[in-house]
């Protein structure tokens, strides 16, 4: 490492350890003036965040350390975080044993605080997010296609949680915290027309329920059905909407309807029961489901028309869900899971909403309010996503 | 009814009565001199088969009648009737409760005796066979557009055990006898060039692997998995390969490999546990799997290629198969289930298999010999299919 690179690295911590990216954005010219906008950091970067600290997966407040700012890393200075109830199964143990402490966060919008001397996808300054994953092997033929979340080799490196030799705490370490470093491939650009708190939860909400639409090809007036209008399902409606489908929501909220409606859906359907979901059997072109959970799934599917798809986007404790044959035999619909979406597909739904203004219905909440807020996402009282204002980390 | 009507009727009945279908195809110059090839009878046929009494499962030698042929019906002397591992489901009530006594058997292949009079598509002794559907609505789009199989009002009305007004004994009644009456829209032609104990198993075993996977439009080379390797896989397996696939066929009975090697797969592979699987991952373009029971379904999902097909024939009890969710996300394959095929679709199969030679291996039992043959089955001795001769009801 040369010594023009070491002192850009010890000015750049001076500087961010003094004031935070704030102070950089405040003064961008001085900085790079000295590193010809360019970082090399040696040292790790600390981090201030939210852990889960066991299997009770209480949050609470965590001083950590990410892996310096490499050649081909950004660093992010974190300004929101939205909540997944993915943070809440992973942190419980629910999808498997973990480890900790561990930093949820996958929806993550920030400002670039650093680049590495490779990077050319951003600048100082840039409005830039992070979702599901930070690193994938590249060379297999999903990552050259841009489905780096296929990974054929190792598999993508999840946000958090994910064991990783570069971590400081030996696993990758997520979004409820102040700052994040990652590879820049696994960077979005969020436009300036964007605000960075609509921008988070298009980084898995968004992606997760616009990527397997978009596999359907769907064409206007498409009759889209959804299940769970949650933070996914509320983007889902949304998204599909927007696109010109006739948009079928499925609730067991009553006191979401008006809201459904708000989004543009064409029905806004409350389940007691089986039975509430016979008139629309047979009858949708395509159907996501984003319920987290095991539920009775066949009177569901049963609404696609044949040969149509059905997608769980949902992941219910330990993955397991019980498929009926009989249902299947006769109802000749394609089941599929399907996991967010690659880099150049999180690009395109990052920049369609922006440009179309398609915003998450957010409430904005601090650090604190964490553990509360995620009490609120199981007992579906979230409306619709809660976003975690990072400078309360 | 005409006299003239009642009169071929009664010629009709006397002379089957005597000497059954042989005598009728010994003479058909008599019998076409009476009746201008057409025959309307008033009065139920006698039939002798094999039933189930309840859900023991023990299939006993029973005198039943069906319904008159009626004008737009067939009268088939069946000739073979194929053993079918749904037959054991159905009758020992795996699939939900069973009205008894039921005849099973829709691996039907016979002789036309007698022709209602607005009957076009055959004439007596025409070769015909019949299989796991003898009516639905014609109506519907299903209907319509030949899946008869997928009718969308009651649904199709099974060959055995579906509760049905104009059989004698209140539900349908299958091929394990040596007659049936079927709406001759629902009865198949059987080339000359086809034996009819070939012809059987092609009516069940023949179109239900054909069918899904003639849906995937496999490309000569594309790779195809087998799983299970019975009377359905094996048929799945000679299709395929003749089709131009290559076909890697997974078994859990060694003493198969050799035969199945002689079907034409590129591979027989015997599976002990989910490592044995490992080496296919993300492999093959499409899997069908005719497994009829609960299994450990994922590490054979995952053996398809990223947004291919698997697909799932095999009819486990009450219908119920776990999936993992985990699974499907990561390896994104589309599962279905498929349901036979329609009768054009049936009649192509028979065809296909006809001019092309393509031939079950099967083994002729006397009906005595059933309730053996189904322990078989069961215990997966069979090579391949039992097929019964109809002479021995």
């Amino acid at each position: 490492m040369s010594n023009d690179n070491n002192r850009s690295r010890r000015k750049f911590i001076q500087q961010t350890a003094i004031a935070g990216a704030g102070f950089v954005l405040a003064r961008p010219l001085q900085i790079f003036a000295l590193t010809n906008n360019k970082t090399v950091m040696s040292k790790n970067i600390k981090s201030r965040g939210y852990a889960g600290k066991d299997v009770a997966g209480q949050m609470v407040p965590w001083n950590f350390e990410r892996r310096p700012v490499g050649d081909n890393d950004v660093l992010i200075e974190i300004k929101y975080s939205g909540i997944c109830h993915s943070d809440i199964h992973t942190i419980k143990g629910h999808w498997g044993q973990q480890k900790y402490p561990q930093v949820a966060g996958h929806e993550i919008a920030g400002i670039i605080t650093a680049v590495g001397k490779n990077v050319t996808k951003f600048k100082v300054g840039d409005q830039a997010g992070v979702g599901c994953m930070v690193n994938s092997c590249m060379q297999c033929d999903s990552c050259k296609s841009g489905e780096e979340h296929h990974c054929e080799t190792g598999g993508m490196v999840g946000t958090y949680g994910t064991p990783e030799a570069s971590s400081p705490s030996g696993i990758t370490q997520g979004g409820y915290s102040n700052n994040i470093v990652v590879t820049e491939h696994f960077a979005i650009k969020i436009p300036k027309n964007i605000e960075l708190k609509y921008a988070a939860p298009l980084l898995c909400a968004g992606i997760t329920t616009y990527s397997p639409m978009m596999k359907v090809n769907f064409k206007k007036g498409d009759k889209i059905g959804v299940i769970g209008i949650g933070g996914l399902g509320h983007m889902a409606v949304k998204l599909a909407v927007f696109k010109g489908a006739e948009v079928y929501a499925f609730t067991t909220s009553p006191s979401k309807i008006k809201d459904i409606k708000g989004f543009g859906a064409k029905e806004a359907i409350v389940i007691k029961s089986a039975e509430d979901l016979k008139p629309y059997k047979g009858k949708l072109d395509f159907m996501i489901s984003t319920v987290p959970y095991a539920y009775e799934m066949s009177p569901y599917i049963d609404c696609v028309k044949k040969y149509g798809y059905f997608t769980q986007v949902g992941q219910p404790i330990n993955g397991e869900l019980t498929i009926n044959n009989f249902n299947m035999i006769f109802n000749r619909v394609n089941f599929n899971g399907s996991l967010i979406g690659g880099i150049p597909e999180t690009q395109e739904v990052m920049d369609y909403c922006a440009e179309n203004k398609i915003y998450p219905q957010i409430e904005i909440i601090n650090a604190s309010q964490i553990n509360d807020a995620w009490d609120k996402v199981v007992n579906k009282e979230a409306r619709y996503r809660y976003v975690i204002d990072a400078s309360t980390f």
